[in-house]
């Protein structure tokens, strides 16, 4: 694979995964949305389907990864690292693309969430917080506690990747790609309660930075104090995945 | 493919979607449904199993596109528009008939659904708006944003399809029909919340005009004034998605 | 297969789509059951993964069809009819076979499906009917509609099953299976609205006859006015789908 | 497969399986989770896919059996009894590895699970009871019954994955452990409701012993009286599976 290959199919990957995730948030939390209030089944199936489908556009280019842990952890198993760095530029650069799209989607969801003339007092009329949509926050803001969640949930992700044999290319079977995103989907029903499962650090820093400059009505803080969190403990969880593959496999 | 096996196949595998499709609305939406108020995941599901049943049972005949939004993204990607006229007509023709048929599955339910004498108060026993059963209703009426919002889920929906190399017939992998199947989950789950994601003029116009004709109880508008914005997105976005997997592929 | 492996593998296969099927109808209607009142997304997929779980059992022994429709909808397809009623008695005999197995499953709840002593006025306390955990009932009782409802919702399965070329014997591929019992989930979300989709008369009449023999607790009645509908509708259903099968394909 | 690779593939594969299940107990019980209160649905998916990722995991190593029941069965079909017992211990020691990894995800969540101060009148802020995220509880307390809910439903897995052919090895066929985590999905939503569905003996122990030794606030009862059924049910539900298959395949 070319690194411009390589370059392009994880922004188109990794923006069409992003699309599907933060639309289903959007979905879920915005007023005006015939998905809103469908609870945590529909948030889980949505990013699940959203790797589906993003992991097998990308495959024939890239072998669609969309995921540093994940490409961290390919690389400490194999130990070749040249490529890391176009393999994360795309897929950041990917996750700031779809998060604008998943905005463009909801434009008039997002235009629509402001208080209402002469409802002050009905609090259905507030605006909604409008970061959940893009990035995660934990429930319970506990710095140890919260990475310690991120870590585990990212190798529950990592290590089955391996074991799936990501690393010979996605491309060459379907049903990998298939049971990848259904993974995913299980990982966000058991794993995702405490802090909303970045278990991915573009898919949290990527939509954190659009959120901070896209001109969104009411749309809050982009909470940079939490942002470490779901960058250093997805990437910790793929190495430690890459290094318990390599131990027991 | 003879002309005629594409025109059977595609009628047969989109009446079988719509009827799946419209059924599923019918289901959530009408009084004496035993899946009356399941929820945004159920409405999902059932369209992406609705494409499963209607790609896979075309497939043989006619490869089982079943949406002139795919039809005119690989028409774009391939420069083949010879038989682009055979596909959409079947399209067209099969939406309209899967939209008779639901009719019938729920013909008590539909003739049941009248305003009950003496009860005139009870809101709960109004009869409910039918069109949405049939066609799309956009949350919030916004031609620009209602637009963009087919435009880009269509895209979702075309260029993975692409990618998955449909154009090279539908007929040769399970895998890949239940994959589109799950992606369709995937867009309505993420994406449709805005519009109700046509994603497909024939899913949309074919049913309207069953609605507009078939003589329903209590029926309400047919809305007509807002039928071109699910025509008009899905082509826009199929072809984008062609001109996109040339690009990059 | 010999006549005695296809009567072995229809008894087990139908025995375990109907645990599955009527358990999951326990499931979700009786008290002190932990997934009592969870909706209808858990009704289609408990049937539906009842089929996978059956068909795949029986495949290796009888090719799984598990329900008359099926079997008739091969017969008019293939004009094979010389095993058919080997077919048709494995499955009436397995349906009976599984009604009691899942009133076994669920017998504590069931015996305690009964007034509480002091709480006669606690309406949340009267025992639940238990006809619709074996056989199907219609939310309006309409002999025409019922049928029509029936018969194209057993049409929207054989159809595609006869298309899925499972008359080559379901063993052959996993794939398969799956799909089938996804288009069986399918059928559930969008078509079960209006009769609960029998779509399999051994489905409807063992657990009926099951209802109708043993001790149950308030059973309430087995309402065999009804029984013929769920019988007749899909066998012409099935019939149906082989002759339109014949003529498309 | 050496000794060495069958134990830390159970191991490993068992700890990712209560990981996930464990885990989405937790997820829907827990106070401050994103999932709470979401579902039956929710429960039995998240099992499924802990099926999944497990099982996939284990399979190059040790096959990816993760349940004594299996073990047992497949053992009684083939009558090869030499590494059972290596079986057992990973699965045992995978059980309360998973165990303690879906508390770590949840630390703080379990942490907070504490009368608060000033609102000792507010039910809602009572501390939930915990031994139901680790081990199963019946809804109605009847040691027959119950043992009879497990047997019937421990079959429904064992002979299913019997005739799936799981005896050559799970790692041979992507497919089959997809059939296999959405037959568990099955057994959930269709067998769970009356005693939760150990249907796996180190599922339920394995837990139950972290439950009792690991300092978890307001963590309630262990409730060892109930502890042998989830382990004796599914054991003799195993043994029968594998009886019923030699007799009738």
């Amino acid at each position: 694979m070319s690194n411009g290959d390589i370059f392009v199919g994880e922004v188109i990957g990794t923006a069409i995964l992003i699309l599907f995730g933060a639309g289903v948030c959007a979905a879920v939390t915005l007023r005006h949305s015939k998905a809103r209030a469908s609870g945590w089944v529909v948030i889980a199936f949505g990013w699940g389907f959203g790797v589906l489908a993003g992991a097998y556009t990308a495959a024939p280019l890239s072998g669609g990864q969309l995921n540093p842990a994940v490409t961290i952890g390919i690389a400490v198993d194999t130990g070749k690292w040249g490529k890391v760095w176009i393999y994360l530029l795309g897929q950041i650069v990917g996750a700031m693309l779809g998060a604008v799209l998943a905005y463009l989607v909801y434009l008039a969801q997002f235009q629509a969430n402001v208080r209402k003339e002469g409802t002050a007092e009905d609090t259905a009329e507030e605006p909604v917080a409008t970061l959940g949509i893009f990035s995660t926050i934990p429930e319970i803001r506990n710095p140890v506690a919260n990475l310690i969640t991120e870590i585990i949930a990212t190798m529950a992700l990592v290590l089955p990747i391996l074991a799936f044999g990501l690393t010979k290319g996605l491309g060459e079977s379907g049903t990998t790609v298939l049971i990848v995103s259904l993974l995913v989907v299980g990982i966000g029903l058991s794993l995702g309660g405490p802090t909303g499962y970045a278990i991915n650090p573009a898919r949290d820093l990527g939509p954190r930075l659009v959120h901070t400059f896209l001109p969104i009505p009411n749309k809050g803080t982009s909470d940079w104090g939490y942002a470490w969190i779901p960058v250093v403990g997805p990437l910790i969880g793929g190495a430690l995945a890459g290094l318990v593959y390599n131990a027991a496999f």
